[in-house]
């Protein structure tokens, strides 16, 4: 929801062993420096011992020069601190790429929210192994590439999308139900950046068909689940779930229908907190700002 | 929630092959012999082919007599029809038994409802493999037995506990937080009359530890189950379920005491639509009629 | 949820002063003419002394005549029972006319769901007071007319839109963020036929700008509220709610945010209750069958 | 939650009018003299232009000694950032009044919570203006006090209650559903310390008999408001709100009952939070703390 008109800032996203000062020193590199702070979200793993922080500055009279940021802070801090840490600037607009195969309602979700202006993002194409939506993608004037994907070719057809992905300096993907798996060499060049939902309440009814198992199960909610893509299939960091109230008058029809609406909001959701930069994951899970 | 002062009804459950003219049929049973409907819910399994029906009538002015609604019903109807039918009246009071171990959070708010009359139910006694929880049935006025249980002495204990089940004639068993698995032969004598409490949105998160199991695994929401247990371990029909929301801030400690509010609240609500007769399970489901 | 290759259906609804023997009556009059029932739901309000019930059957070997059903049901069972009745088809696509303001989240869901095939339903034409959403209603190939409205110009812009909609034969209207009070006179052609959405939790905040009277009071949830249009103010039957979360963190913008997710789908949600004939108004209430 | 066996805190809550340097000044504060900072939580109102703070840290090593922390904070911070701030320390256990008058589903929960040790809170006493429950807080061995108020009797027994409260040195009162409005002059000795249950989504159905009102407009979702006492009816600071499904099917009698589970749940959640000193109050609103 960053939009226009608003001042420049910095936000810097960053992990490490925890150990007392950190807070202090970080928001004395900003303030002493003349940056304004306007969000700070901190979060301590103490199983783990891991000291989590968002921070957020405006730069009008920062005296650092941006460009200049991230080499004072590792020099000054992340070493000292042993921080892995990521800095961002809001006037960025990050690079979606979009890969669909033949269902719309998170497409058209994610497409109407791009067209109203909702996110801080571009969206350059979308990607398909199908030629299903094509004329969606044609309303909303964006480039619609079709790679049909088969166990043969498949090696073959992800090699050509990373060409793609890379002419277009794509950031970041979204699976908006693609129906298939990724290879573990694809996502080694977009390691937590490639966001998909899964239609289910996981980990409940992992794989193909949830919507089947949970009828078999009698279940009395379903779900679904916005992660980020890892080599074990739909067991990456979790960024957001929702559930929706079924009963036993509901058919597999049924569920599959009031599913979709969850679907794309949870979908949505995802896709926002990692566009606003208030995503880190550690070891296979994800810590939210709010 | 069925008290006092309210006129006596019966209360059919059935189901049946579903075929046509079995809701004329019946209701028509009851209208001509002038019987009062009060409530009336089906449900077609079409997937199965299963006519499923609640129905409940005043007896005031009925012209069988209540001992023979069962002989005339199954004579008339249900063998024609196939059906398999229970017939309950609204002022039995069924007979309801504890098992606890060492967790009251369960155990309160049932006796909190008991006392306040909310439910039309008895609870003649307690039964735990600990002393724990002793006081507290004490405090309320109900009877506690404790049957220390290890895996040498569960056999024989287990046939105590049915021992007196049968004395104090109970009709159906809740398992409020008790920490025992129950044997397929004790089951065999409350079959689908064995409620449980699972803290956790089943079938995520099956067996002991749900909620380590869940902060593993970084979920963001947590649930609790209600079911009837089966030989099956955490697999038995679901009568009610419930989520709430956490977050990485939330520790194991805090996923358990989020978890413990669900945990009270989803078994008192399968537990009242249990002794409001609303439950029909079916296979390994349930319908719950609203 | 209907669709294509689906059985010819009757849909009843109806209400009227409660008695014994209805469901009997109407149940018999269509198993003994060969109708096969595929639902039946019904309810009755004690306090008011009513019965409701929706019904629906196969019509492949129902010997009355799809012309005559209304006539014959009339005729045999309405005068008795003193019966408001209405009868559907389920081969009939309801005509659903859209009015539209500046935003765009609700008709953008409406229209994906339109494109998706979701609901049995035609939108010929979109109403708006703006030009804003032309350019959406062009993408998805539908009619968009402008009726400029002022105090002044009001009641004459509103029988050009009566004309325009008896026209193309309108038989419902979806207000999608309509930002203008409808006449009394406007809605006597359109009783019970035009759904709103309220942007907050009626019946708090009736009004304008309610994410703001929520801001400043300070709630920890926000809602919306889909409901039929009466003459008095956001007061009309309430078809569906919903809810979501807030904090001390969000802004009203957040607020306009989270709320725009909230208000498309309890639309969604009230206009498919309103396709599917699932919905029976009476006084100021709703009976909505599932 | 705080418990035994865990280490000595401080707790510090503050506001301030938002200036750059607050975060760090504070945390250098308590890092330099050897805290160690186990908890940060901030929030910046940019509308009123308020900095809201809350910050706990271990005094094992921290060199000030605990009587003269708030001298010191005072000193040094407070008077320059113009702060309005609150010291607590976990070791002190708060002391909590009940107000209850005959319905007892609030009253259960909290006790069994108090006695699970659940909370890090006394309960010396309980006030009724009923003596209906006084048999349930014999089971739990609390005092209980019954003041039987009349229009004319008010004040005079208002008065004797706070010279019990004043005796018994009670920080905080509960009202557990206790139906008796509580005066101006009574709340000017616990201003923000009196945490009613109000039965609706306020500010939907303010007043006397939400649920009927609930009933009558014919909403679907009830609610349940955890807020502080004010002067002003049921228009105090609300910490906490939830709400539950209902449907046409529902009679004011579910209603209320439905609610009551509700309330319970709202109410022990907002004394939750004030026992865990997570709550700001700034104008009519609360800073909710994770």
């Amino acid at each position: 929801m960053s939009g226009n008109g608003v001042r420049k800032t910095a936000i810097l996203l960053m992990h490490c062993p925890d150990q007392s000062g950190i807070v202090a020193a970080v928001t004395d590199f900003i303030t002493v420096n003349k940056g304004n702070i306007i969000y700070l979200d901190q979060h301590v793993d103490h199983v783990e011992g891991v000291f989590f922080m968002r921070i957020e500055w405006e730069l009008c009279e920062f005296i650092v020069p941006d460009d200049k940021i991230e080499e004072y802070f590792h020099t000054l801090y992340a070493q000292k601190y042993k921080m892995y840490f990521r800095l961002y600037f809001n006037d960025y607009k990050p690079k979606m790429a979009l890969f669909v195969s033949k269902m719309s309602h998170c497409l058209f979700d994610i497409l109407a929210r791009y067209t109203a202006g909702e996110w801080n993002v571009e969206i350059p194409l979308i990607i398909s192994n199908h030629s299903d939506l094509e004329s969606v993608a044609e309303r909303f004037g964006i480039d619609y590439h079709i790679f049909p994907v088969t166990k043969d070719t498949k090696d073959e057809q992800e090699a050509k999308e990373l060409n793609l992905l890379r002419e277009r300096e794509i950031d970041f993907i979204v699976l908006a139900r693609y129906m298939q798996v990724i290879s573990e060499n694809f996502l080694k060049h977009y390691p937590n950046k490639v966001i998909n939902i899964h239609h289910s309440f996981l980990p409940a009814f992992i794989g193909a068909k949830p919507y089947h198992a949970a009828y078999e199960r009698g279940v009395k909610l379903i779900g679904a689940t916005g992660h980020y893509v890892t080599t074990d299939l739909d067991a990456g960091p979790i960024i957001e779930q929702d559930i929706v109230r079924i009963s036993h008058k509901d058919t597999i029809e049924n569920l599959v229908h009031k599913g979709q609406d969850l679907e794309k909001i949870v979908l949505s959701r995802s896709i926002e907190k990692h566009i606003e930069r208030k995503i880190l994951t550690y070891k296979n899970k994800t810590v939210i700002f709010s």
